[in-house]
């Protein structure tokens, strides 16, 4: 089965391009910083919302027209696969990430879903031999199934986490054979929906013991995919235990967890959070906690997880900037953690929209890029915090001041002089680096 | 001058009572679960709110009635402390907290202030000496100066850094003096406004600086009185880094801080950052660090601080239910951090809200010590866990499995049996106690 | 089938009862000035959370256990009916609620959904002639199926609104049928995704013709049910147009129909559009457009429909205050779209959460009868406005006045006196009806 | 006094200037469209945020550095107009607006306020005969000052009514005497704090009096200026009755006033209220009821009015369009009712700040006008809702249709066809828009 057929591979046409099937700002070689625009950005295309799901939204039924609704069982997944790699390949893509029941069908039992999973990994490993696009993450789906209806870890049913575990193992065992980068826990269950009837400290004792568990356990079997914890704030549950980065820094601190977890942001569950991506990001980063990014966008309008696809160029900008400020994501990648709108129900909208998110990174990677090069905001919070670096500021941050020496420094001030912090200016200037880098030559 | 001269002392007069300005709920001297209902509740009125505030808005001037306001400087900081020990009085309330200028006039200098500052001290000493009611807790204005508009030890400006630790050492200096019982820390500027201009990361290096030095100049001079940081999300600042209970824990366990400091835990500081009161008090206590509460409430179709007194005994139940659950608050206190709304302008009012605020406390503390008393929840919550005190369960929680032992657990299973949370039951409960167990005896 | 056979039927044993399963506060037979409670109150079951709905969540698969769920087809939906009438006898309720669809399935046509829809209606029919419960309301689900994805009477496909129309029709035909007393218009479709491809002007007036046309086809067969209405901000649409009270009242004066309809209103509904269950209910009720009443609740910390059984006796006790300042509900009824939480998945939460919530506006009812009564409210609101009722107020409120006399009298005036608003006393004196009222005899 | 005098005019000099205080992109003689940029975007600098305003939020003092901070009374309101049209001038604008205290200062009494008035208006009306800059509108304060604290039309005292009916009669004086092109009624306090102490129905009839009023007397004195309302969901109020534009509509058709008033529509009101700018303005506009624009932006994460300066290209290029298709915005402009953040203190901002918002919507206008040029959008929603055009579709728009007729076709339709709604291309097409216009060249 070709299931995009009529899709033609997509390719770099630049900006003036009528084609609305190739990239306009995306071009997987183009050098910035020295470095492949690929390699920087290491998209990823996320399984489940391309190739999993039907569009169905609290009050509607499933939409989605794809070619291969008339399977069943593993010849869905099967065909699911080839549909995948077809896509890959179409949008040139390095990365793609899954839960395993996204990839194959659970079987009647847990026995029977892991040879499901085993048939299905063996078929994707044959297709990584050959395929450029390899595999970022996977993790274990512990939130849809009504065994995790009170959670997985955090469930009140120790048969309940021990099923959790086995998936979890299983997953671990996934990744060491399909060779992927890092390995997520998303804990879509793992908070309550009434204090009222919760042992809060057990949960969370408990889920860090399951994260003990993996860290062990793959340390056992040699995996060597990056760990991440990827916060949300709530949905599906009224609380989510890892509620953002903070939150999710102060339990792996609780619990001896901060050195095998890093953090994988998304956009969406910060605005959930009642943060901006960047903050998410930024936090993350100077705790050396940046792990990797889910790329898409939440409706600061509406309170669910909208899951967009990113459009937003600002927010590509201010992401890029904090990873590049970070070094990039090492391991990490840009993942499409993303759903066409269910009015969006036609297979090539799936290529569209990739097509859109790509851009809008590929726009957003430039302009940060020479933001950083131009030192646009660099040299303006050097000049600020400029007090820091001498004199009374310097003892400060050496470590060699305390209140008494301090009163003593206030006591003979008689004015202190204070500079406008300047964001209106700063703002302006993001637009004129928006509207005029994507012009230039040698970003 | 006699402030409030035509409000009489206020009495416990009971629920059928038509008084308007008698308890119907609070009776310090009544007996709950063995001790007397003003030793657990700890009321303590807010300085700032009572005697300071004007009722100002974004939008509107000073409407407030008050019998002080023709006074100017030293003599209205007179008029303020005599009306408060009037009002404290007449409420019978055990406890107040002040900022440094709400009791003292800013002087031209630091030194003209903290002079300023002494001679307030010395009449508060004075009263205290006669007074039931005590210092709670006391604070460092550290936000209300242009001095601070760019943060206070966040600021850009060393000076600045340096200004505010010197108030920071005159407050525990009067702390000490006057036996607070704490000290709060409260960041109404330490976060950012952009993260265009911002290093977050000195930023936040710096405020853990200034609790450094804190901790060491109380010890300096034998000052014993419990260190809290009160979260708040947002408001004035964009971005506040206290956020909530979770993010200042992870902030004082990167910093070193955490056997220092505990929580001041403020209802509509929760709200704001989107969880509900009883959620933050939870967190605080499952973790050792619940310290005291701000008692008031906000709207939640509001996004900004109303800072309202507490009138949803809902709230005040469950916020009882943690505290009594935490054994009490130790060396905090309920202090009523709320201000009359703008329209309730008159002297009048800030005794009537004050009754509405202790009552429904009152009603919380009662109601909760009888859920706790006949285990209503407790039971029911026990019973849930059930499965982790035996078999699979017990070698989870003491660490004695493993994925692999987990694994072979899962594939035995041949269905999870799940029971009802019965979040709708409870509630229906809540509601029962609530009306039920006002008209009880001996609760 | 006997789908409930554990669960006996439901009594009056009053507060002080231990039996779960029977009402504390709710007895139908009590009076409360001078009319039974069930006669105001008019409690109603909606069938499509009761009977219908399986507990999906964005992330979560099915997991209620009903007694029906090994039926299919026509089987399922006779099942259903037995279960309904069932369950409505225990409940002792005198009214239920249903969309087309939650009462038969969809045929592979409209001809055959239509025939499944007489096959079901008729056994309805046959159980309304001897039961207790009648049909309050009716309606067409214009959202569920994915014809609808673009919207039904504001689809842009006019095959699409023709189908609609014909759901219209059919449903109108079984309202008369039925005997229902209200009919209907949830918007759930009936909004827009993005303003990028929409042509709003056209959608609203494709609105109104529908609307036209239901109100000329009811003529045609006399059918002479109330239309109603019923405001929703969004979800699952970006933006609906039937956005609140006020949104939609504009629209039915922009398009002739206000004479014909009144509105529905839904307490969570109302929350998701920013206002309080009571604004939505005062701006209704001032406009004479009160209608009907969707009785749940929502959680104000999250941005979705939670759609909770109500038990907030303060959102109750407001409801029912301005319901009976209404002089009631006319021909609609407080109906319980209100679902059990996902983790309420046992048949026996059914009946609790029914009985939680009827509770709840039992007391609710209690207490608003008893302000009214005392005119707790009345007297103070009178005397606040007593300046409209005199001289230059009179003047103005009888429409004698103009900004010239106006100015007039604004120059002569020396000071303008205000008293507090006195909200917090208000509030306090709430908290007092609420917890003495249920004590009270007579009430 | 020069107040500015470090500031040189402003000027055009294109994006690739590095002078901070030069337009980029706005050039008021280019042609858009056949027109002057100027024309179309019609500016207005507000005096209240530009002239007034201190800096003050709810936690902090005054900061802002301003020139005239030591003159006081009229002095310091003729410093202020000097600075004013100094800052026009430089900023080459060809509007401004105020309300009545922004410019003079009140008074012992309604008398001596007006006579201040006068005063100011004359120095104010000397200016506008040699100024290119013009009053787009003006209003009277009827929140700030304390006997507006329970409302001014709507508030309990008729006392207060009169106070407000006398400042709006000097306001159309003084409209009329300046040649201000709109009035403009925002009713801050216009709504209330708690239903509980409210005549929700006889506060907003008054509303409608004074509303009346001012008709009849802009018709008495011949004044001609544009009525304007100005909705606002809360802030300062819990509840403000000109919640959005809806709202308006529907208070606006209740009480008869809907020909005598058009919109004045802000975009941070938009998002309080739970709107995108563009919906309120697109609503507006399909009413025929948009008449001018407060062009500000809000922080979507925070919950109160920031009133930013406008520098979001996607928000002004969509509010652009909506413009645009209503083919301007006749009498009235883009009035920026933003403030410099209280961090941006120094003169200089409001020179910066101002350039950053009128370059943010030159661009938008530059790009919208390409899109409609281009029908980029147009094209693809004319296709979209082509079935109204023809059929059954003509029938249903041109209303020959009935329920009857359309079950009939309904019965015949074996299929419904749909396409996608292409959201995620249509926002890629924004962004190439947004950056491939500002190169084009003849826009």
């Amino acid at each position: 089965m070709t299931a995009f057929k009529e899709v033609g591979n997509i390719l770099y046409e630049g900006p003036t391009s009528t084609n609305p099937l190739a990239f306009k700002y995306y071009n997987p070689n183009e050098m910035v910083n020295g470095e492949r625009m690929e390699d920087i950005l290491r998209y990823s295309v996320a399984y489940w919302h391309t190739f999993t799901a039907g569009g169905e939204d609290p009050f509607g039924a499933a939409v989605m027209q794809r070619p291969w609704l008339h399977l069943q069982g593993l010849d869905l997944a099967k065909a699911r696969v080839e549909a995948a790699f077809e896509l890959f390949e179409k949008l040139d893509v390095p990365y793609f990430c899954f839960h395993d029941i996204d990839i194959a069908p659970a079987g009647a039992s847990l026995k029977e879903s892991n040879q499901n999973l085993d048939i299905i990994s063996a078929m994707i490993k044959d297709y990584l031999k050959t395929s450029k696009t390899q595999l970022l993450w996977n993790t274990a789906n512990l939130f849809t199934h009504p065994r995790y209806v009170h959670g997985a870890a955090t469930s009140n049913s120790a048969d309940t986490f021990a099923y959790a575990a086995a998936q979890v193992k299983k997953g671990l065992e996934i990744g060491k054979e399909l060779g992927s980068e890092n390995y997520v826990f998303w804990g879509g269950r793992e908070g309550y929906e009434s204090l009222l009837n919760t042992d809060m400290k057990l949960e969370q004792d408990n889920l860090a013991r399951l994260l003990h568990m993996a860290v062990d356990y793959a340390k056992e079997i040699n995996y060597t995919g990056q760990f991440l914890i990827e916060p949300k704030p709530k949905e599906p549950t009224k609380h989510q235990y890892d509620f953002d980065v903070a939150t999710g820094l102060s339990f792996l601190q609780t619990y001896g967890l901060k050195d095998h977890f890093k953090f994988n942001v998304e956009a969406n569950h910060a605005t959930l959070a009642g943060h901006t991506f960047e903050h998410e990001l930024r936090t993350a980063r100077i705790h050396g906690m940046l792990g990797s990014v889910d790329a898409n966008q939440g409706d600061p309008l509406l309170g669910w997880d909208t899951d967009e696809f990113p459009t937003d160029m600002y927010a590509s900008t201010l992401a890029m900037y904090e990873i590049l400020k970070n070094g990039g994501l090492g391991s990490g990648g840009l993942n499409f953690d993303a759903k066409v709108r269910r009015t969006s129900f036609e297979a090539i909208d799936l290529f569209e929209a990739h097509v859109a998110g790509m851009d809008c990174f590929a726009v957003g990677l430039k302009v940060a890029s020479k933001l950083i090069k131009d030192r646009a905001l660099d040299d303006f919070v050097d000049d600020r915090y400029a007090s820091f670096r001498e004199g009374i500021g310097l003892d400060i941050v050496e470590g060699r001041s305390s209140l008494r020496q301090l009163e003593e420094h206030a006591l003979s001030l008689t004015e202190i002089r204070h500079r406008s912090g300047k964001q209106e200016k700063l703002k302006g200037l993001i637009n004129q680096y928006l509207l005029e880098t994507m012009n230039s030559v040698n970003v």
